[in-house]
């Protein structure tokens, strides 16, 4: 049984805590978030221990491993402090919004003697998942583009985005994972265009875009296409679509029910999709907090790595040159000159 | 090149009209219908002559074949007309409301040197053939059950039910046909349950039911399902659904284009289906009629004859019976004791 | 926090402890199996402790609640056993084989002053408690007809079927209280046909069938057509579809992921559905058994009563009777004359 | 009754000659061919005139308009030649692979009083245009993007390749001309990568590629992505989705049937998609043609100007210029400077 402590109490932290909560292989025991009562309200559902700091939450003999779910500013020395300790790491997405913060992690991770994996949640949906290990088994032969469908529901608080770091480090950097993830190989080049066209206000204050296209190139020539809106109607819009040369494979959206209605206008009707995030991939959460048991009992390798969080944010900043520059840009111009 | 003489240009005739036109290896010579302006319509929009009567009509030396989409009553008459000149005949169901006078046609036809066709189109429907010859080829092993849904989109007229014979020997007469067809057996024994549930005013006139279930099984236990309605809100109903040992195959309905709606209350809803029969089962009706060119030129056994047109009028009346007796009616019930 | 006795420690049993191990309102205390390496393994798992005999289990003052999960035979004696003692049942179905067992069992349960809900699971699943919601609140207009499709995946083994009471009994009776779930209405009629087709050897030992169609009738003319199939090669099939005025409303099957496969031979083309009721109906046991403490906390009616238990097994007598008699039986031809 | 001289009786003209024999206001009296095999062909099938040379064709009294489907480098000229002897012309696209010589033909075009349709057939699919017309309409709000599938199923020859113009001005140019359509808004800028990944060696001859993604931003910031294969394993992949604001409408790829296949391995499995433009847009071609009569009678305006032929060559040089420069290309860098 793995005692965990939790740091950040936010609506992620929550899941998270809910998801240790439901795992007969953990235990939440201590958490600790800057708003008191955001901590209190899972120590009171949960019976965990309310820490007194970040650090006395990681430092505490109660802990066996620390998950990160708080404000991102703050991940980066959180693992640091947390890999210093001797902690395995789990830490939310996006690892920093700034790079260099991100490749000085990087050597307390790569010098630290614990693992860390990064919420890339979607690499564990299983529709996602089967799809990518389908394809890597040959079931639709070379894998020729992976088209990504990625749309919330409806858009944030503009007091989110304007500490988001903007669509392409907050929203799409989930999607540029998923094409690492699927494409199975390193990304060359990026290009991207995007506005504010759900809500115009937004591109002078803070200077965001809602609605986005990518178009990624692997070095051998694979493409795939991402498309993104702050708003979709019809509910959170998730799908993967990889096109082979034997075929294609889809991982469709999902309702919460079959319910088909038929009328003097529709036939085959169906719900809107399933909304949100916590909605949609609670099953992936279940799954990636498993692969991080599995993880730190040394009974299996790291699904998505620290190196992996780096490389999305790699393409994110790609993406938002490209999409100034109105220009490929190609990955290894923001490659790390200190390596 | 096939010369036809079409008798009846009502809305099915002028249809078959129409897929005369369309077919290369046919033309349509002569038309009849004792309503003349109906048949002047069909003659001025195909260049056909008008004859001045059936006779007339059936016995042109201009007339290589019949076909005979006349009123219900007219049926047997014309048939045995058109065998007794010599003309192959393609006949529009039923062959008669009457079994008996079904029966006393047969001979005719029998001693008779021309093939004669029944107009059971579903059995040309590409969705519904395919099932039915995958299912024979084996695909889905053993076939143990046969479901057929068939719902009209709106009830005819009050007259035109006065004079239908009644839902079982009206519609569900189809319905017969292809549960016979699909299970590649005969039926030996029919239930049915029926109401005026659409309009309760049918009930008493001309006391007819407007919905109703019906099961059919063969002699080693095979099972069909129907369901019918004179109405479904969303157009027109046709399904066929087979299982067998080894899986299922179903022929779905279709609607006119992928259209596929996606809103606040829906996702993925379809328009109302292909309504109605002239629609959905328009290349039903080319192929029957390429089927039929290829019986009378040779090329081709009958695939819906003269003693499938009698054995779905034995089940509309074993339905009938089944109804009011509220009992299991053996299909040998009924039996021709001339034979 | 209610305490629970479980009383049947199979393959169901297990099920349901994992349900009252997964709610939070709920916990459990007491565990019995004549077959003790059971209760120890449920024991074990949870944390219960093994009561000595099932009268122990339901007496102890630990215990708030009975869920009875035992073999069929002893339903009716722990019913009477439990509300005797004054605490609320919560017993899967059937009640009992014998009808007049059950209407014994029915005095002592209406003289109790305790509640007693039946494991009618499939009126909580999400999709079909939609559709009977939606159709309930006019969304169709006046409901026609009901087809419900319901077949296993797989034949169980034949000493299952030996002591099971016949299909109709076992299998068929979800489905008889889903069509009165559905239709709001009780059923006047029955008709039904049945076969041993997958295993014809059953037909003589234990003379069972294992492919079934029935046909409903209320006495406002509502229509139901059922179609069991004790095997489904492509998984199992759990369809409703309810037909009205104005519309149709289907509550279709549910797939594991929404991945689809797209080849030289196939569009579309999704995986096997989801295998079997432990998993097709997680969802529906879960609710139904957060309505069973809604009910015994005194915050909702019940939702699948002693009368729709009972109710369910008078038409699988009837549909027995028809089977063998070739005719419609009417349910009050085996009404209680006692009452 | 129009009179149409066809020339060119190739695959794409040979579809042409059937859609002018179907409909009832044409007739194909004149056809020519350098092939005289070829024009002999259609002339046996439709018992039209094979014509001396194309100036013949035009220029015949027998030739009320002319249906130009000859190889590419003909058109300009065919055209000029047909508008100068005042005859209506409809002309496949595209108009000609050098952008020069369509920008002098549209002098010839707009000097002359007769119309000019170019061949853009996806415009008249029903359901492409179903989603169009309802876009527009506002059933889902402003557009916000537009994503585009288009597939072909198998490779042509590398003889085509080397003669095509390469892929963006041979396949894309549909894509390029349907995006215009959807988006309702004219074009600002283009990015795109492509690959040779189905065929490697057509890399370097005829230096092509067969795999393709594109990006195309409008003035106000619309967007849209289209994706191109020259191989798709499970048929002619077509579909089409605009997103706006209050929803979404797909125009999704069709069947010949509804068959769908249930086994121990898939569920819902349908046929491949209609392979290949003859079947999948068949529809789109009747309705095509239609609307040149209607433009040439006067009854309609032109739905597929020249200048829509001229937008999407422009679009296509763009995508060629970006797709070598890795760079977003202005529409306004190759706009016309003589204007």
């Amino acid at each position: 049984m793995k005692r965990f402590a939790l740091i950040g109490c936010g609506r992620i932290g929550t899941l998270h805590a809910d998801v240790i909560a439901a795992h007969p292989g953990a235990s939440l025991d201590t958490v600790f978030d800057p708003n008191a009562d955001a901590a209190r309200a899972i120590a009171d559902a949960t019976g965990a221990r309310v820490a007194g700091s970040a650090t006395d939450a990681i430092t505490s003999e109660a802990t066996d491993a620390v998950l990160i779910a708080s404000a991102t500013p703050t991940h980066a020395d959180l693992i640091e402090a947390a890999v210093a300790a001797g902690k395995p790491v789990f830490c939310e997405k996006p690892i920093d919004l700034d790079l260099q913060r991100v490749r000085q992690c990087r050597a307390a991770v790569a010098n630290a003697n614990v693992p860390v994996q990064i919420g890339f949640n979607r690499r564990f949906d299983p529709g996602h998942r089967a799809v990518r290990d389908r394809a890597q088994s040959g079931e639709i032969g070379d894998v020729f583009q992976v088209i990504i469908t990625s749309r919330d529901p409806a858009p944030p608080p503009r007091a989110y985005a304007a500490q988001s770091g903007g669509l392409f480090r907050d929203m799409t950097i989930h999607d540029f994972d998923l094409a690492r993830f699927m494409l199975g190989e390193d990304i060359a080049a990026v290009q991207a265009i995007g506005a504010a066209l759900i809500n115009p206000a937004l591109a002078s204050d803070p200077g965001d875009i809602d609605t986005a296209m990518v178009i990624l190139e692997t070095a051998s020539g694979r493409q795939c296409q991402i498309n993104n809106s702050r708003q979709a109607a019809y509910g959170y819009d998730q799908r993967v679509e990889v096109l082979g040369r034997d075929g294609m494979l889809i991982s469709a959206n999902r309702t919460e029910t079959g319910v088909e209605a038929y009328s003097a206008t529709t036939t085959a009707a169906a719900a809107p999709y399933l909304n949100f995030f916590l909605e949609r991939y609670r099953t992936a959460f279940d799954r990636q907090f498993d692969a991080f048991l599995a993880l730190i009992e040394g009974r299996a390798d790291c699904e998505a790595t620290f190196a992996d969080g780096e490389a999305a944010l790699v393409l994110a900043e790609c993406a938002n040159m490209a999409l100034h520059e109105r220009r490929s840009v190609a990955v290894e111009e923001i490659a790390d000159r200190s390596e």
